[in-house]
């Protein structure tokens, strides 16, 4: 057993310098690491577009599947209905998108992006890319693919827990 | 222009599909999908030890850095102190931590794992390295070690940004 004196004396002589050695291991805590730093410099792209990660990825979706369901769009952001509401409320009022009550179901909408929707769509998208490009190389590159390919994989290995 | 009626008939034809194209050839997205289930597997690992991810990473860190300050932790977790507090106090709570007030500087706290501290780090790192040998394999193999090692570059480049 260490005495108080003692453990006094080895807190006293820390260094300052954390090491994360055992975490630096696990490939969870590098691919937090990661996709933080990745995060942050996305998130300083996408505020030139007036855009925060989850307007941008509802305008991409909506743009892709024009007529898509809110429902469709809360589960495939995994978002809950009432955040969905202020994404698709925010780009509704910019108007990037148009919201209008299906015939066939009254209580549900329908999302189509607008033109501006569309060319905001672009313009992030271009700017998205050349932040990916900047990061990880070539999006086109083999070596990018495999990383893709790879975080594919882990994902469907660990969603299969 | 699409007129009311066609467009109406487009949204009522949607399959109900979502597409996820567009981001899925960006990098950034299938980090943070794959990042999301390594997340919540690692969550229910952790559980076992009633652990959360921030209290695991902050035991691990007081392990392996006998006697580093509170601020020290606080830098190396990216938390803000409020928050840390609460982190420290519940793992002094359980007995896995002591904190003691410096000689030097009677502001500060150094921190220190108890041996049971040491005996749960020991634990729930066994556990943590055997949910990711089995999302992304022999935590040794080249592969893996390849993997940790472009995650590493991406989070250096993401970081120069």
């Amino acid at each position: 057993m260490v005495t108080g004196k003692k453990k006094t004396e080895m807190r006293e002589d820390f260094s300052g310098k954390v090491s994360d050695e055992t975490l630096r291991k696990l490939v969870g805590y590098n691919m937090k690491r990661a996709f933080n730093e990745v995060q942050a410099d996305l998130v300083q792209v996408l505020q030139q577009f007036d855009l925060r990660m989850m307007t941008y990825s509802a305008l991409i979706l909506i743009v892709d599947n024009p007529g898509l369901r809110q429902s469709h769009l809360a589960e495939a952001l995994a978002v809950e209905r009432p955040n969905l509401v202020i994404i698709i409320d925010e780009l509704e009022r910019r108007g990037l998108i148009a919201r209008e009550r299906l015939i066939s179901d009254r209580r549900a909408y329908a999302l189509v992006a607008t033109l501006p929707g569309r060319q905001l769509y672009e313009n992030a998208l271009r700017a998205v890319k050349a932040h990916e490009t900047k990061i990880f190389g070539d999006l086109d590159d083999p070596e990018t693919l495999k990383l893709i390919e790879t975080l594919r994989q882990v994902e469907r290995r660990a969603r299969a827990r």
